[in-house]
């Protein structure tokens, strides 16, 4: 199910495959997803991420100064991703509850190896609180904190617009804001497939909740 | 602000100190807490952590094998807390949403010092998925692990109770309960004093959006 909010082939290229056709990158990217993903970024080797690729470690070495490099790219293009989706779900909305409706349900309306990307995302998040000593890490981490702010405040634009047209009631729009990307985002951490539902079935939950938490069923 | 919900000296003598009263544990225990919260976990050393104490590091290592075993146990200790703290909070309210709310507020009712070592939990939840290669490290990751279900268990009943009473509709407990402590969990993470709000009024913020969540407010 890759979902109702899905992107050009174009840009998907532009924001996995940066480097051209010939470039191993994506599929580099792909497979140390998978390995951080399953394994745990702890516990993945390097070199499987380079045997799985079917490459040689100094190969790996041309994309990717380091292991923690690796994972803080997986972090930002995710973090990309997740604003172009939020853009992509809101901007047909006519009201702000439809808008936090569909920027919700989109969230957990995704593939598979999407599902482990966002997991590896949340799961190292605090990797983003602290300088790197190399400056290729730090730049992505600095690109990835510039991206977290910049969902926070999208999130809490489409809740001051609701508050604005009078369909939700006047609060904080970025505690409230906060709040439901917490939900959102701790249902990711604290939901496992073991308790038998479905993602859709979640997305709906959530999407939901949120829009109790907001009012958003008031108007 | 040690809150409302306090423990009796012995029982966090008991928490903290299983060791009698000339143990360092307790001390090391604190030590690393300010060291993992504040400089990070990965950039954090061990031997700064013996440096605080004023001990040496194989001191240190007569409590703790290693910088990821004192993690584990921190993180072990700061679960069984939450869960005795969910329990006196609950414990003397009567109806199941006055229940919610002094369960969610009192988990931004804490010290600085509580503070960080719940936000070096989080941090590091991750930790308990994979398996551990050391025995005294695996024991206290299978020990969080079973106190995350607890907590888990304990949140859904209390939605159950509601819902058995009538005071809340009707809903899937579990997935609500995953959302309510989604959104408890993620205030945390995405809350910095930045914002201009106290935990104070975090909590509150927290506690009214749980509330409207699951209807508590409809009776």
């Amino acid at each position: 199910m890759d979902g109702a909010v899905t992107m050009s082939p174009a840009t998907l290229a532009a924001i996995y495959d940066a480097d051209g056709p010939r470039s191993k990158r994506a599929e580099i990217l792909h497979a140390a997803i998978e390995e951080f993903g399953r394994v745990g970024y702890e516990s993945a080797k390097w070199a499987s991420v380079a045997e799985r690729v079917g490459i040689g470690q100094p190969a790996l070495y041309y994309y990717f100064e380091s292991k923690a490099h690796c994972l803080l790219v997986i972090m930002r293009l995710q973090l990309e991703r997740s604003h172009a989706r939020f853009v992509a779900a809101t901007s047909g909305a006519t009201t702000a509850g439809d808008a936090l409706g569909a920027a919700v349900t989109q969230v957990y309306d995704v593939s598979e190896h999407e599902a482990l990307q966002i997991r590896v995302l949340q799961s190292h998040i605090v990797l983003l609180a602290n300088r790197r000593g190399s400056p290729r890490e730090e730049e992505e981490r600095l690109a990835a904190r510039a991206l977290v702010r910049r969902i926070e405040d999208s999130w809490t634009a489409l809740l001051e617009r609701g508050m604005d047209e009078g369909s939700l009631p006047r609060r904080d729009a970025r505690v409230l804001a906060l709040a439901v990307l917490g939900l959102v985002v701790g249902m990711w951490r604290w939901y496992r497939p073991a308790t038998g539902r479905s993602r859709e079935a979640l997305g709906a939950l959530a999407a939901e909740a949120c829009l109790r938490m907001v009012d958003g069923g008031r108007a």
